[in-house]
Parts: structure tokens; C-alpha cells; sequence
């Protein structure tokens, strides 16, 4: 790993490939593409693999088609490993030990964990983990989308007002269940007889999903989930309110950037 | 068909009324008002056909309708096939053939076919594609509005947003129902017992519906549903805000070109 | 009525007291406010009368507030008839005659009708007009917000975007009815054995209330149900976005008009 | 309390503690930290506290949390109480006692008095006003927050439109409860036997919630259903739309803020 001058060419041309911000031309290179599509598939055999139906008499199909992308992205992350010696700040020993505790190199070593659970015995619990985190590879398709992080940017520039929405939303539940609990709970105890199991109701009356298996009976009950209902419109109201104004703040910036640069190329070539 | 001095004139009138961008008033021509009506006359009809209690009995009536509507939408196609050469990209034979392969008159020819799919035979699947095809009559429609070209150009150009909360709308149903699974699988088999399964629930969640067929009874289960059905008014404000931005920005371009346009007027006349 | 010098200076008072845009003063006159709080509790007592358990022994208690409320709104329509003629568009007997057939007019004089069509008869059609009638009183308070305007201008300013996205919500729920009652019909001939039986389902799930009465129960339906129902995420997001920008664009709107009037103001005193 | 010399310091200091607004550095300061936390923490007690499941068998321990929580809150209430003389409003004991009918200090009393609640009785109406004034606390963060400030800034400076389309809202609900009352109600007697009845149903189509308890099902009632459902999405759009644009406005208010102050500190300094 240190004979400087044989392998950077092929090192240097891999990194290009592999890491997005390297790729000199726009989108993704050929190889994050493969990656990209190699990530869905997986999750989609591990949503398939989940129903009963399509798993029994299967186990050791799914097992290998797992064996196979456990042992494409081993070669992957040991390929991301080595390369990361083109970045100065992750060069050497000591610098692929910090570039593993970088956040994407953590969920690609994730990635690749599931299969060894099953090593490590076939508890309910083990099982559930390895089902779980085959799921969550789709975590790592994130990286590779620059509209993502635009989409990102926007939610953080207004982050402190949605907070405080959320806040809101908090303190709206917690007001309408003990409004109900107080009201509807001895007509209904099981549904509403303390302030926790009101909140299932509430939640789902705030967001206006109401499923319907719970709702007050009683007129006093029904007069409060009305207001509880239409607060929950305002609720809704709020951030998309925020989200909107923040996306038209981020276009008509984008605009002002485009023109800049537009400006610095006449300027500069 | 070549005899270029008899039919110019009634052709190139023709065209001004069956072209919508040909016909130089504001909104649409007699004739094409009088397509739309027919179009949308059709499609209640064969929606209210389709309804047992409405056709028993009546069967030989409604065929004889829909003869009718597939008479002169074909006199219709036969028409604009015609006119098309007054477009010099149709012209000839070769032409014609060019411009029946495009997008509108595929849409026009299938509006025809219904009827000539009973001659076939009256298997089920026959019978079901020759409603569906009446019915999907209806997007002829979209050719005649200009607003309709307004909003899909609000839509196209923040495409990229809104492909991203799409995506994003997958990764969290994707989460959401393969938690349900894990939490709740074991308590309610039918309804979580796979992820596939637990996505019905999910996504009647997420997009707030919520049914009430299935819903999570135990409390793990009920704390993510609560989680879930708040990700999901994140999830509604997420396009409705990436439109509100788009829509505000065309409203103000829109404006602009307004005014570029009145300028030019006073500076040519 | 044509005694024109003793009458004018009172008819002039109440002219102004009557007309909201006669007012001089911001907001309401006291005789529109005083008349503005008895609509609506005339509305309140018609919606507290329908039901069974409070009307029940009481029948000629309602009917003689009913009485009333009809005595204070016919003086009040006189009344409005007789200042009418301060408006030189109405002056005269053919002006006042001309003043009744106004859109305000017509809904004043339907306010006093309900207690008359009592004495036609009690068949129910005619008592469920005389319920309807009382409630659609509430009209009349449209006139009285100045608020009210505001929000109209601007679903008047953006009234083909929104046409469109009602066009649009009509196709995507002819669309998934027609789909839905192709794959589902069979299986569930009650709910969705035909195109209108599947609309009821289709418009619950397009606007997210999901009642959860029918739902799909076969894999096909449930995925198109599950397409239906994100599809209806974007049929919410469409007119709040039209609107977002409508509204958007009013404020900027009236904070030019704000500064063009003070500009005028400091010019002209 | 009238040795000026001897407390000023420590009360001087007590206050900047105390009072957000008087505390120099961003944010809040340790003291307020540490009693919005105890707000929570309270919170969160008695939200527990109501479950049967969890109070049984513990009601000693938990009135004991109660008698540490209203000890604090008093010593806090007694501290703010002293402290309040450092602004001149509310110097000497008259000041005192104009401090003490200031909201946030009645906000302040109550969070003390639910313990004292249970010493006069233990009748359920007690007990019900016992556990909501204790919920009611957390009212008591509202000041300390300033995002919370722009968001209510924000709502205020719609608070006309918002209060308009609350008002539209309430009319239609009437007049889609009054048509389903008259449609639906000789069918379902129970649910739509008269306008109120006919209201809860209105309330939860028109927010979208929809919980499935009742629904219309004759068709007439199913088509005006359709429409109320319809409506309903109007119903958000229209506050989502007047906050979006309020947002977008304080967003840009905010901006030009920044560009004023940023000049002001240049010219100043």
C-alpha cells in the first residue's frame, strides 16, 4: 500500500470513479451508477424476502443472493478504502482509521455487517437486526444526489421554525389528549383513559390520518375533537408554510448565484 | 389526394379549425368545442355504463351509442390526417405515416379501436381493455388547454425537487413499514407479517388517508405509527412547498415577459 | 315616497347607516354590526332547531322566534328598498324595482321567505326547504367583510390554475376509478363493480379523508390504491401551491398600493 | 425587602438570571435552562401519572414528586416576585402586586396551586382540574423561546385572512352538514338526524380525517359527500396559502433587517 509510484494512475482513476465529488463531468460516474442500482436491488430482495409466501423453501436462495452483494460491497468498501489515499486528510495507516469513522464509511461497514449476524446464531432478535439492516443500505444512495442536498439545505436554512413547529405539534397533542382524557375518558376507558393512550387518538386526528378504530361518543368529546381537528389543519398549514417560503428563498438565491457566476466567467475568460 | 389547387383552400380552413395553435383567435374554434364536448359526452357515458344496473337490458343500446362516437371520432382522425399536410414537416404519403406515429394522433387512433376490440371476441380481458380504452379517451382533452401547459411547465421545472421528494417519500415508507414489521409482525401476521405487507399500512399513513382497516394495537407499534403519521405532514408539505415556489416564480416570469412584451409592442408599432 | 324635502335628511342617515360602503368610519356601522349579530343567531337557533331532541314540545316556541327574526328582516328589507333611492341608479319606482332583482337584493328577500312557505302546506319537501333557506341566510354576512374581498381577488386572479387543478383532480379521479373498478370489481362487486360505485372510494382516498367503508383487499388494488392515495398528495399540494403564490403575490401587490397612496397623500395635501 | 444597599447586587443578578429578555448573552440563560427543564420533566410526570396501570399502588410517591415540584416552582415564583423590582414598573409593594396580575405571572401562580387543589376534596371535578392545570404548565416555556416569537409575528400579520378563512370554514361546514341532513337524514337517522348531528361527520370530511364512524350511504349523500371532501382541500390550502406567503414576506422582512443593521453598525462604529 505505500509503493507511491506504481499504483497511483489506477488509485487516482478509481477515486474519480468512486467518489462523487471527484467525477470531473456531471451526474454520477458509470461505476456509482452500477453501485446506485446494485444498492435498490438489494433492498428490494430484502423487502421480497420479508413475506413468507415468497422465503419458505427459498432460505438458502435468498442466503446466497445475500452472500453475493455482502461480497460485492466488501470489495466495494475496501475499494473506497484504498482510494481514500488520494484525499491528503485520510493518507496512510492513521488516515484510513479516521476516514473509517467518517459517517458514509460507518454505513458502507454497516452494509456489509447482516450476513455475519447469522454467524452469530438465529435469535428472534439477531434475525430482526439482520432484516433491519439490509433495509438501511438505502441510507447510502444519499450521497450520490445533489438535489438531496439541495432539498437538505432548505430544511436546515428554517431549521429553528420548524423545530418550533414540531414544538407546537407537541404541545397541541399534549393539550388535546388531556382535553379528551379529561372528557371522553370515563365514557371510554380503554381508549381514553389516561393521557398517553389519548395521544393515539390525538396523533391521529393532528395529522388528519384519523384510522377510525378510536373517536369520542360522547358530545363534549365530539365538540373537542372538531377544534382538535381543525387545529390540526394550522398544524399542517404551518410547515408547509415555512417549507414554501424557504424553497422560494433557495430559487431566487440559486438565481442571484447563477447570475454571479455568469458575471466571474464573462469577467474571468 | 394531390390535386393541389382544388382542395388548398377548404384544407387550409379545415386546419385553422381542427389545429389548435393554428387558429388564430383567442381560445379554441367551434369545431374543436364541439370535439371536447363530444369527448367528454363519451366518457360519461361510458363511465355511467359501466354500472350493471344502468345496462341491463340496455346492452344494444349502448353499442349503438358507442358506434356512433367511434364514427365520428374516426371521421375526426381521418380529418386531421388529412390537414396535416398543410404542416410541411406531413406532407406526401410519407408524411402522413410520420404523422401518424406522433404521440396525439397514436392518442387519437386508440380512441377509435374500442369498438372493433368487441368484434375480437368477449373474453374478459377484451371487455375490460375496451373500457378502459374508452375511457382513457379523456386525455385528448389536454391538448386543447393553455393552462394546462402552464402548470406542466411549473411542474417541469423543479422536476428534479420533486423527483427527490418522491424518492424521499419511498425511503420513508421503506423505514416506516419495515420498523411496523419488526415491532408489530408478530402481534398482527396478517396485516405486518411481511414488509410488502406492512407498506399497505404505511403508505395509507404517510399520504394521511387512513383507512382504519389495519393499525398498529401495541404500544411500540402505536409510539412508531405516531412517528410515521407526523413524517407524513412532512412529507405533504415537502411537494406542496417545491409547488408553491415553483407557481410563485412562474406568476413573476410570467410579469416579466408581460412587460418585455408590452415594451416591444410601443417600440415596433 | 316622493315627498323629496322632508324625507332626504333621515333617508340620508340611514342610507349610510345601511350601505357598508356609505359608511364614512373603518369597518361597520352599529346597525350593520346589530344586523350582522342577528343573522347569525338567527342561524344558530335554525341549526339548534333541526335537532329532534330540542325542538321536540317546543314547536310553537321556535316558530315564534322564527316569527320574529322574519319581522326584524322584512323591516329591515324595506328599509333597504326605501334608501335604494339615495343610489341614482335605483331612484324612482322602475329604480327600486330595478334594485330588486340585484344579487343582494334577491338574497335579502329569500332571508324573509322560509315563514311563508309554512303556510303552503307540511309536506317535507317543503319544511326541507324552509331548513335550507334559514341556514343559507348566512350568505348575507358575505357582503359585510371588507377580509372577504381580499381572499376573493386573489382565487379570482389565479381562477384558470385553479379551474385546472379541478380539470386535473377529475381525470386523476376518473383514472383510478376506472383501474381500480377493472382490478377490483371482481373481487368486491358492492363497492366496486362499477366506474361511479369506484368514484366513492377514489374521491375518500384523492383527498386523503379515507373513511375506510371500502378499501381495496387484493394485491393489484391495493397497489394502484397505494398510487392513488400519493397521487392525492400532489392533488393537496397543487391548489395550496396556486394559492401560496396568489396570496404571495397579493400582499407585494398591496404594499405597492400602500406606497403609491401615501406618495399621492404627501402629494395632493 | 427594603434594604436597598445590602441585595442590589445579588438581586441585580438574580434578575438577569430570571428574566430572559434582561439576560446579556444569546440564548437562555443557565437558570432558565435548568426551570425549562424542570417544566418538562414536570410534563412529562403527569402525563405518566394519569395511566392507571402506572399509578397504582404508587399514588404516595407520586404526590411526593408533585409536593418537590410545587416547592420549586414557589421558590421560583417567590424569586421572580423580588427580582420584578428591578424594573421600574414594578418597584415597592404596589409594583408587586401590578407584577402579580401580569399573564405570565398568573401563568406562574397557577403551576403552584394543583397541589393545593387536593387539600380541599377529592371530587372528581377536582381532581380533573387538578391534572389539567398541571399539563397547563408548560405554557410557562412559551417565553422562552424566540422563534416562537416569529412564527406568532408571522401569524399576527395575516390574522385578518387567517380569521376569514376560519370564518369560510364555519360556513361551510354549515352548509354541508345542513345538505347532508337533508339528503341522508331520513336514512341514518342517528348520524344525520339534524345539523349538529350531521356537523361531526362535516368536520372530519372537511379536515380530511376521516374517521370512517360515519359516512353517507345513499348516493345522493355519497355525491355531496364527494364535494364536501372536495372542498376540504380548499379548506387547507387556503391557511397553508396565507402563511406560505406570510413566511415568505417575514423571510424577506428579515433580510432587509440584517442589511439595515449591518449599516447602521458600520456607520456607528
Amino acid at each position: 500500500m505505500t509503493s507511491p509510484h506504481a499504483e497511483r494512475p489506477l488509485r487516482r482513476r478509481l477515486y474519480c470513479l468512486l467518489e462523487p465529488s471527484a467525477w470531473p463531468k456531471k451526474g454520477l460516474s458509470p461505476l456509482n451508477k452500477v453501485i446506485s442500482v446494485l444498492i435498490m436491488v438489494a433492498t428490494v430482495v430484502a423487502v421480497v424476502e420479508s413475506e413468507p409466501v415468497v422465503i419458505e423453501g427459498r432460505e438458502k436462495l435468498f442466503l446466497g443472493i445475500e452472500a453475493v452483494f455482502t461480497l460485492l460491497f466488501l470489495v466495494e468498501y475496501v475499494g473506497r478504502l484504498w482510494v481514500a489515499g488520494e484525499n491528503s486528510a485520510y493518507r496512510g495507516l492513521f488516515g484510513r482509521l479516521k476516514y473509517m469513522t467518517t459517517p458514509s464509511a460507518v454505513i458502507d461497514l454497516l452494509a456489509i455487517t447482516p450476513l455475519f449476524l447469522t454467524f452469530l446464531g438465529s435469535e428472534a432478535f439477531l434475525l430482526r437486526l439482520f432484516r433491519l439492516l439490509r433495509i438501511l443500505r438505502v441510507a447510502r444512495l444519499g450521497r450520490f444526489s445533489q438535489a438531496f442536498d439541495a432539498i437538505m439545505t432548505a430544511l436546515r436554512s428554517r431549521r429553528y421554525e420548524l423545530m418550533m413547529s414540531v414544538g407546537i405539534a407537541g404541545i397541541l397533542l399534549l393539550i388535546s389528549s388531556t382535553v379528551l382524557y379529561l372528557v371522553e375518558g370515563e365514557h371510554q376507558p380503554v381508549a381514553f383513559g389516561s393521557i398517553p393512550r389519548a395521544m393515539w387518538w390525538s396523533i391521529a386526528t393532528l395529522t388528519t390520518v384519523g384510522y377510525g378504530d378510536v373517536y369520542p361518543q360522547t358530545t363534549p368529546g365530539q365538540i373537542f375533537a372538531g377544534l382538535t381537528a381543525l387545529t390540526g389543519i394550522g398544524l399542517i398549514a404551518m410547515p408547509t408554510g415555512i417549507l414554501a417560503a424557504a424553497f422560494s428563498d433557495a430559487i431566487q438565491a440559486q438565481r442571484r448565484a447563477q447570475d454571479d457566476e455568469s458575471e466571474k466567467h464573462t469577467g474571468k475568460s
